[in-house]
């Protein structure tokens, strides 16, 4: 089955253009760094030179629960993702203050919180289930919800592309998250579990204990589908994880540049580049954050971070910390004065 | 003689209070990394907690020539200064499109370019000299001058936070610049040459080879003098790097936060440690450029960069693309809710 058509790539008209321009700026060739390439690349993206600075950029929270974390493995309890939701809505979370810092709209979107009722019928929309199965003893979800889940994905990508979105980032909250994103990126780069797995909120040796048994159990029921993406999102993902990899794949069908974060929203990428071949030129990773399974997925995803902080919240803090740095590389690009303009002869 | 009063200490008590803010903050403990320690910092500049959010950041442009630039240092010819000053001046550089970008103000100085008027009388204002003497076979400056720069350096500080400054960065313009500003690296830091030396503007082997000398050479002159800051700017530095000196060294007797750039700010940020022991208390570094004598110097400096993205203009652009981390660790540690506030039990 066909999920996603073939990827297009980024304009590389667009892209020659902007290495042209920036040879003729006010500055010496490269002296600007990553900047430059990441200039470059918003250029393919958008098809033109020089690129346009994001005027509507926005962050969208993928909330889910899971089962895994009645084993144990996160510093909290499950009812603190509901209350997180809340949190986001009222606009008090880390994600909230730095989106209206880098100029970029919060979305938070109930995809499998533990809860009867969504906060709102608008975050509940794209609401799959209530939390994913234990991945440490079954299944995180059906054959039809992972489809459900991928499916909700797309159309939030839609939805945000169709409103005028110029730059996408996904964001994630969930206890026990940090789980099944190592499960999965250990599946899908065949890391041993102790080398992919990180302390996720802060959980102290007995818990990392836990966490190494619960991603152990998990791994060993993906043992005969490896190598395939729907596959490890139902036996060891989550719908929340699902969603994330629908609308990564569906942000690169659409020609919209993403910004990644963390270890969760990174493991449902890698996912979507199984999925959706080549998803990854419209990507690049915001920041590096401290979960091993991050750096894992990145290497793989041959993605350089931004920015490198030490952080590891989620939420889309880490692209958020991130973006302005990629609008000073459009805005470079686009409003230096050339040697020209500036009478400088060179 | 001395230059600077004893430099104050940041205010252990807000420091206190915004550690103990971070514990209540709706986050697990230390998941904002860096932003956690840089909001911290903050606050104990500012004496207050929670912080308050930059309004009046400045970038301050120190231009000056360097008659080592004959040498062949740079891949550049000596007037690109004058020009750039004028691009500057225009609003076309990196420095302007950085800075409206990250909300702060930009004004450029007129230290010691190669020109018989400076570009304005508001540029020149403190003009110490045409050029700085070439390092490579004779003084930079004379005593008097250095006094005069430092001075310089001093009032502009003074100037900038008396109209009101919260957050203060240096930067720099000048052809042949890192050289004299390597030399005063490996001085300060007893480097031998060659691990101090990089290719500045992007000058080839034989430009390499043409610096490596120059630096030997005032090195050499410079090797009864290698503990006295203020003989090494006179010997070695130049009426730029001594007024950023100044500034520097000033800023933190002013209790004003500083933000480091690339090699030239912070060779000169050294030898105002040296001059004023503990002003680095009240600098963090913005960023890691591609210069050896830069890491040497933040090496020195036990300042660990803010980002580290292959930049090498100057300019103060390095730091201008660290300003929005530094606002997102002010603005998280003074805007998130905390777990009481979204009634979330812990």
């Amino acid at each position: 089955m066909t999920y996603f058509p073939a990827i297009p790539t980024p304009d590389a008209e667009a892209a020659m253009a902007a290495r042209e321009r920036q040879t003729r700026l006010t500055k010496p060739l490269g002296a600007l760094g990553r900047l430059e390439d990441l200039s470059v690349w918003v250029a393919s993206c958008q098809g033109v030179c020089p690129p346009k600075q994001f005027e509507r950029a926005r962050v969208l929270v993928f909330a889910g629960d899971h089962g895994v974390a009645a084993a144990g493995v996160s510093a909290y309890p499950p009812e603190v993702t509901a209350a997180m939701v809340a949190n986001f809505d009222a606009g008090g979370a880390a994600v909230n203050v730095l989106a209206a810092l880098a100029g970029a709209g919060v979305r938070v979107i109930d995809i499998a919180v533990d809860t009867a009722e969504p906060l709102s019928p608008a975050i509940g929309a794209h609401k799959v289930r209530r939390s994913s199965g234990n991945i440490a003893v079954t299944d995180a979800l059906t054959p039809d919800e992972v489809k459900e889940a991928i499916e909700a994905g797309r159309q939030i990508a839609d939805e945000e592309v169709d409103g005028g979105a110029d730059l996408l980032i996904a964001g994630d909250m969930g206890i026990g998250n940090t789980t099944p994103a190592t499960t999965l990126v250990a599946a899908l780069t065949d890391t041993e579990p102790v080398a992919a797995i990180g302390r996720g909120t802060g959980i102290d040796d007995a818990g990392w204990g836990r966490k190494t048994a619960a991603v152990r159990d998990a791994l060993y029921r993906t043992r005969r589908s490896s190598a395939d993406p729907i596959a490890l999102l139902r036996i060891c993902g989550g719908a929340d994880l699902a969603a994330i990899t629908g609308f990564c794949a569906q942000a690169a069908v659409r020609r919209t540049p993403v910004l990644l974060d963390g270890v969760v929203v990174t493991a449902a990428a890698l996912a979507a580049e199984r999925l959706a071949p080549g998803a990854k030129q419209w990507w690049r990773a915001g920041h590096r954050s401290t979960e091993p399974a991050h750096s894992l997925a990145l290497r793989d995803l041959e993605l350089d971070p931004i920015v490198d902080l030490g952080m590891r919240l989620g939420e889309g803090t880490g692209a958020l910390v991130a973006l302005p740095i990629l609008r000073a590389a459009v805005g470079t690009l686009a409003a230096m004065a050339t040697f020209e303009e500036a009478g400088i002869d060179t």
